[in-house]
């Protein structure tokens, strides 16, 4: 069913589908090729952006979009190149399923509360002071801290500290999108004021598997920052053991209500390349979007090189080969959002490692970044 | 945030949101009142397709898209007019994340099996004597019985009996596609043969709330052809209670392994409509496709009303108002196809009552149907 | 650590022994080969009670226990041999976790409610025209019907109708105690009246694998009563198929808003064996507790034979070998109550296949069934 | 149903009673007062046992059992006073459902690996060098720190390390006794020699609430050592906070692949009481075993009370009326187990505020904890 059947193509069919057409009718033939391929084809492309491209514009952004002048956030989203026509109006996101920004607050800033049905997540690049109220919790955030915002809870951000903070969003909105759920609520007055301790959650559980015996039920979000402290506990508890052949050492954030991922669709996890590592090559129905947190190297994406370094951001398509080398003589650290608990929840995950070469792709090209031209 | 701010129509914006085009950056200013809306906007209408039309065209079909011309499925399928445009090619499905279509097989003829990772459901409209071949078991089909082959299992059909078969076929392809998790492939040849009893689980299951201890995992279709001679015992059963405010006396079809929908992301069910009932106006996240299968009256969305007969297909969209009214001598009987298991899986699900005029929405318009011209 | 330590009969074992009892202490290597065996040795032994035994008692009983006198159920429970000494006075279940019993009620009586955390079950064997009212519902019951009252139910009976009615309760009686979780509560007056309409949950349900719409959440009990009608024909739908080498034809009873035992404690099936049918031995972790509800035959427990007929009891106790013979001209039909679900919750089910003699077991014993002297 | 019916001890009943009990059937009006109590009526009483005594018999206990006599683990178990006759062979549990020990191992000894159905749990109250061999993994234990073996898993201890180490074990003994389900297993050839990394899981695990994305599908035991340092830092965050009204600061160990208890059937937590505090009184379905692990303070238990120190152990039985006291001039330290998750999964749990008396108990009594004499 890969391939168009030419009679497809003939005079007879294509009157007799125009006829239909006009009693909005189509004929399943034409269409099925379109829809059902014998793998995923996502209109997502693999692709880079520079951190320090994005950086420059969201400065210069900051001299444009004012808190007077409105406009919620101040964040620079990665629109993916092959999803451009996508929708009607031209809007892109970076994966199939998940949408990505970069956000920019200075101090003074607020970006008032609201809720929504899209899940988000934030993870912080550069920067502390800022704090987020999710729920009537300040959180308090930190380079390499991770936070949550489940569909529904209240989220708003404030800045009362010093210099300017970034960080990195994720949200499921093309998913949300194509399901026709979409639900948003401003807060009724600007950004919510606290009415639990500062960075409750945090503190509650901070001591690893253990939780305070209130939070028995299961819930949407016990925990809502993940302290970098102990991401990197957890990355170097790891590390005398054998890294896994696809994503060095990797540590997932979980819900500590139920085991799951900490944000109901969108999967988040600390990838550590040791010096020297080069991964095998594997593809999976599931998407990435990464932050390159520290270290330089390169990605083996369908076949060409990504070279990226600390601050870039690069995409992973559904099902795209692709493998990981470090380069630089450090540690690298690379963060991952992903949409693997959207492939789980409807049976669709599956994972190949690649066949040939002993596990490693033949690299037939370089992508050549675009840097900002000032 | 519904609506725009004027000052992101300024020149200084659209310069600046030009200039970060380049680098695939998108502003999220500008696209959040697109994506993020206060309650749902699917580009799904409301619709009604005359039964009698879609047979027509599909008798004449026969004429064209014989077995030795190819094409595995004779099958015109509803393109809402709302999602004409969402597709690149210019496909277009019936709601945001369900495709359906009405499927004409012919004594004689074969469509080979295949599997992908779709879910889909067949009602059977018209005719008796074709079978489908589910994971080697041929289940024979006769009008009212409801079918489901959920994402992974091997389906082809064949009609060794006689006169015409239709029946409505539902599968979740756009929903799966905007996932980017399609996987599709071919039987290696022809049609799978039977390697189990005829209609093996339908008399497995035939007793109603008991099951054969050998089926006690849980399994994605123990169960896969629901007969209509039971699902009317259902409704008989019903019959003396209070029907539902908004639906009539309604029996879904469930997965007897696990007690959730019998498909794992299509809702299927069959609602009567006693002789004089008019529902009370609702809406909620999911939407529905319509087969009326005995008996007319219409159906009030948003305010339109919809007359309907035996043999139609409507559209309920996403947190569309509706209502619907029986005003034949005998009861209605409408098949309802619909998404709300991924509204549920998704933490999408809402419901509201319509909450002015006792419930009854004022109808301000009447929908024309198309009907064939030949 | 299945043989005692020949030292720990020494005196000076004996003396340390005794001494720390002093301190409500002892010795672990005293207990463990009591209590941490190779393989279950459950205090129950297989044994086989005539019908016509019991029910000459219980009707004896109607001269003693009259309802003026008091006492809620008149009842006769099975007491296993094996357990008489297991509680200090002298109780007895009928395998480790179950008592059953058969309850006797006669036209004009009435049992009043109460609810408790035990779960119960009832299979009618003789007679009509009583019912059960479970949380309001009234359920009216003939020979073959199967009803359930999960823990904290309401229930009580009353028999409206003619004749004697005789069934079979089973409750986690044991299993519920053994825990130390006992709650009991009469229904404040009597009995409680109606609220629902009669057998309102069976005639929802009467369609098979369908649901009425309304109850979409997982319940506790949301079918009360399980028709001998509709076991019937499940049994006759599997009849042309295979049966189960070790159970013949069986069907279990389930609960259809989650796909699971329709008790939670407490799993029941009814198995036919064709005429002819001589099923492998096998032996599990769960204890069940058989009712002949049609037929004659025997079944050889742990090497003994077992002759049954239309009316009588008997207990398969945990990991005993046993296979079931028809020597009936005609089906057979067993119905069987036991503790499988409490056995999966807990991870304890293990099964083995009689490895020798083509999984036949040697008979090398008969039982000699009491009968009443009278 | 809670008072006999003076009617049973009629001459004519206890004849009837007679003369059915010849044919092993029981009359069921004179079971049900025994089994069925308005609420739990435990065998098991309150209790407390002092951690000196038991102490010094253990060291005692180590003239007798010396490995080279045999004997798998020279641990001492508590006996509750109530349960002394439960058992034919006047074995008794601590409580209805767990059975509790102290452990003593001494400087190169070794207690063999072996498996069994029943799950178990380690305390650590002194010492520290040896190890707990649990499915292939080593993991070293010092003061503080807590293990699982869940039901199926090989585990042994040995002790390479300085100084005897004691500990508390924790099994759900009676409770699996009950049902009949125990199965029991010696490793082939004493201990289990290793086959991971040293401590592998707690290490893999120290980050806290992020997980190893290998370790991705719910298992029995993904992380079997809990380490002190972690609780304490899980307290540490806590103490800001408002202490529970029952049970102070208290955090729980969870299984991190589905947020469940760590221990299938076990429940266990570390509760500090603060320096000063009281709770209120109220009571539950769940047993608990607690054991002193700092400080000194007592606790009031249906209205008497029991004084406690470092290193006593005492019993709450179900649904006994409970608060505790720290009179310390520090932060007081409980560790605690019980059989919480079996209420849970057997829909048996209720709770009840203490409701007179602002909450508080009258103390009626004085338990005088037993002191070896020696």
């Amino acid at each position: 069913m890969a391939e168009k059947n030419p009679f497809f193509q003939s005079k007879e069919v294509k009157e007799f589908t125009k006829k239909i057409e006009q009693y909005h009718l189509g004929p399943l033939w034409e269409a099925i090729p379109d829809l059902m391929h014998k793998e995923p084809r996502p209109e997502a492309v693999p692709y880079l952006w520079k951190g320090e491209t994005i950086r420059k514009l969201l400065l210069e952004a900051t001299q444009i979009f004012t808190p007077e002048r409105g406009g919620e956030r101040r964040a620079i989203y990665l629109q993916n190149p092959g999803l451009k026509q996508r929708q009607p109006w031209g809007w892109a996101s970076t994966t199939n399923t998940l949408y990505a920004a970069v956000q920019l607050i200075l101090p003074g800033e607020t970006a008032p509360s609201h809720r929504h049905t899209q899940n988000a997540m934030r993870f912080i690049t550069d920067g502390k002071g800022a704090y987020s109220i999710v729920q009537g919790e300040r959180l308090f955030m930190e380079e390499g801290d991770f936070l949550i915002t489940p569909g529904g809870l209240w989220h708003g951000h404030s800045h009362p500290g010093e210099g300017p903070m970034f960080w990195m969003d994720c949200l499921d909105i093309p998913f949300i999108y194509a399901t026709g759920g979409t639900f948003f609520e401003p807060y009724p007055d600007g950004i919510e004021p606290p009415s639990l301790p500062d960075d409750y959650s945090a503190r509650k559980y901070r001591g690893g598997m253990v939780r305070p015996i209130g939070d028995r039920k299961p819930q949407v979000a016990p925990l809502g920052l993940y302290k970098w402290k102990q991401t990197e506990a957890a990355l170097e508890g790891l590390s005398d053991f054998e890294p896994d052949p696809y994503d060095g050492i990797a540590v997932e954030y979980i819900n500590p209500s139920n085991g799951q991922t900490a944000n109901p669709n969108i999967g988040a996890w600390m990838q550590k390349l040791p010096v020297g590592y080069h991964s095998k090559a594997h593809r999976h129905t599931y998407s990435a979007i990464y932050h390159v947190f520290k270290g330089e190297g390169y990605t083996v994406i369908n076949g060409i090189r990504f070279n990226w370094t600390k601050g870039d951001y690069f995409v992973i398509p559904n099902w795209a080969w692709h493998e990981h080398v470090n380069t630089s003589k450090e540690d690298a650290l690379l963060f991952c959002a992903n949409d693997l608990p959207i492939m789980e929840k409807l049976r669709l995950q599956r994972e190949e490692a690649y066949p040939n070469n002993n596990g490693y792709q033949s690299v037939v090209g370089e992508f050549e970044a675009e840097v900002v031209r000032s």
